[in-house]
């Protein structure tokens, strides 16, 4: 079945930009892309924008814990490590498969009606989470958080294991889902495991995802315990020659190391909502910016934001580094939505995904312009009206391979009551 | 005729945690504040909410510039000057007193849409503004941006005369309008005209709304050009002495000097989003809340936001400052609620307007709680999944006056397709 999008405003993070035109998905894919000017081609179904409609790639949160929709509000506004080891902690161990899988579908719920059509998650229990995204229709990219537990020493070992048995039981599942390996961070995993785990990353072929100085405690965490440096312990470590290297917040990790790194195979995830929120501070995204790296953006868990919004995420990010750098002109709308879109696919191995191109994934989200803060949008400025004016509100519809997963408010293809009466057991069960 | 909200979270800026309760509406009074536990009153309207929806007092947008909707995106991503001088004032010359009110029109809807119950303005033709406000049944505080013009001499004079004209004519009227004098900031009138205006805003009893240090150059000048400080400035132009000072922006406003002024009749309004947009900078509002200022919110014009959605302002006021801070405890959930409802009430002279309180003015907004992201709200937790994990899509009806004026998505008062096509057609006036 093909479905045309017909004059519609089309813009992704590669145009300079946006264009009038029809956008044709057939089979998971995108067909064509035409100007205004041409005929349209016929379809089965067509959505007609009447040039009061925009297509945009689907958003790729590139860094959350979808499941940590079940702990989200417990304990807010309490310093960070009373937050965590009363709050938080206390909660989550109580958590059990079945939670993950609907706490995950739950957050799925939240990504589809905000225009997000893949996310990067890294919990427990990601049979279940894998089980929630294939079945919901999402992509995802997934990774078992794996640490240390000094009062289990074998469980570094098993955690990484699982994390090889997810990948070779879904790493490249129908296209939708690919598998990275998860270490927590250089501060929950000895630096020994963290080479073995840099070197099953390169003998099996998958990313690597990990927090990487989200805080000032990590930074003289390196510094001062493992006596090295940021840049080298990512060498040392041979986390660098991963297949892809993903280090999310970076709030500390300073850009003239640019310099010294690899850059082709490395992402950084922004968080900027999370970072503000846990009182982590602000990433350096005009200066990575300037050495052209790339930078994803992601939302972080529910519990730390305490959205799942990537238009929250897209809207910060843009705003925020113009007033601490007090610098109107840096971190352009094109610059997040280029982030909030390619960059975010890319980092997590899916080619073809987050431009609006011909025979990329017709992962798309329709924006319904056709409200009163989109007065005067046009080719020209629709990025800026979309980041600076626009919000998850105006989401019309999230498709992911060519099928509708969010449509004017409902979700066609699954049962959004069982799904929130589900998380919300989970949640009376887990705080009891 | 009588609403009731039955079974509802009831929760205001002077509440530690939300009640679960009843809230009957009558003759555009809150009329009663019932507990879940009492028999609720007989209505002409029930509005059950079974404990799936909350109601708030409808927030005050503290400071904008209305009709700048209708140059919102112009030159976006531009240096600050280049961006005023090139693109808006160029633009803005050409707004006739109709185009004001279709574009004050639009932002009202825009406002409405987002639970705004009331704005503070500051623009020219003010008479159309104050139509567009009354025939809309919102709440306005109203003034004429009065500045010198080298070209015309007797412009300060003439615009702080129709400023008065406007006071005489609609401060007060039916409730629903105050009106303020409105000099535009230290750097565009000349000292004694700014004496000049405190005076007549003391002899008429009437509040001053200007900006003040949005900017460094502004500190600067008050410093280097006109020889004073901050505080003094303050107090040797009188302003202080007027009934009621509302200074937008105060970035470069030092906290210490709290403890030079008076702060019973001074508000500050925070701005954040335009703030950083602008590459102002961030206001020191963590400091100032110490010092038990009044602080309230405001999106400032939409062109430099780009939004006037003040959920967006209370969410990115509570994140910046923990982030800036790196102080996850700073700046509540609670305190930027306040800030966006009461003291905004209270800065323009609406008594008893801004909390949800027996007596109080029926300015209320409806939220529906029915939602994945508010998984786990309670009475104890409600304000910080509001400001964390809400937004303005979770407005189901906005009530001023006692009248619904925006409801499950429609405006049931207000002729929606009218007033964009009109607002749409002012936008190509001006930019043609």
């Amino acid at each position: 079945m093909a479905t045309l999008f017909k004059d519609v405003y089309i813009l992704d993070g590669s145009r300079e930009k946006a264009a009038l035109g029809h956008v044709l998905v057939s089979k998971g894919r995108i067909v064509s892309v035409l100007d205004a000017s041409l005929e349209p081609p016929s379809a089965d179904k067509i959505i007609s924008g009447h040039k009061r409609m925009a297509v945009l790639p689907g958003f790729v949160n590139a860094h959350t814990h979808a499941a940590m929709t079940l702990v989200r509000g417990l304990g807010e506004e309490s310093p960070l490590m009373e937050w965590l080891t009363k709050k938080v902690w206390p909660v989550e161990a109580k958590l059990t498969a079945e939670h993950i899988y609907w706490g995950t579908y739950s957050a799925i719920l939240e990504m589809l009606a905000t225009g997000t059509t893949c996310f990067a998650d890294m919990y427990f229990e990601m049979d279940r989470v894998a089980e929630a995204a294939l079945q919901s229709g999402i992509r995802a990219a997934l990774c078992r958080g794996v640490m240390a537990d000094a009062n289990d020493k074998d469980k570094i070992n098993r955690s990484l294991n699982d994390n090889l048995e997810l990948a070779a039981k879904w790493h490249g599942r129908e296209g939708l889902i690919t598998v990275q390996i998860g270490p927590h961070a250089p501060y929950t995993v000895p630096f020994d495991d963290m080479k073995k785990i840099a070197s099953a990353a390169k003998e099996h072929g998958l990313g690597v995802h990990l927090h990487y100085l989200e805080t000032e405690f990590e930074l003289n965490y390196i510094k001062n315990e493992l006596k090295t440096s940021p840049e080298n312990y990512l060498i040392d470590t041979g986390l660098m020659d991963a297949p892809h290297l993903v280090l999310a917040h970076a709030v500390y990790f300073e850009p003239e190391l640019a310099d010294k790194l690899k850059l082709a195979n490395l992402t950084l995830v922004h968080n900027p909502c999370s970072n503000l929120k846990l009182g982590s501070g602000v990433m350096k995204l005009k200066e990575w910016l300037a050495k052209d790296a790339a930078v994803a953006l992601g939302t972080d868990g529910a519990s730390s934001n305490n959205r799942l919004d990537m238009w929250e995420e897209m809207r910060t990010a843009a705003l925020l580094h113009k007033g601490v750098n007090k610098d109107p002109v840096c971190v352009s709308a094109l610059d997040v939505l280029r982030m909030a879109t390619y960059d975010g696919a890319r980092a997590f191995g899916f080619a073809q995904k987050g431009l609006v191109r011909e025979g990329w994934m017709a992962d798309l989200v329709l924006v319904d312009l056709d409200k009163p803060h989109y007065i005067g949008a046009n080719c020209d400025n629709l990025a800026a009206y979309i980041v600076y004016a626009g919000s998850s509100a105006d989401v019309a519809g999230t498709m992911v391979n060519g099928k509708w997963l969010y449509r004017n408010g409902d979700f066609p293809t699954l049962d959004k009551v069982e799904i929130l009466q589900r998380a919300r057991a989970a949640r009376e069960e887990i705080t009891r």
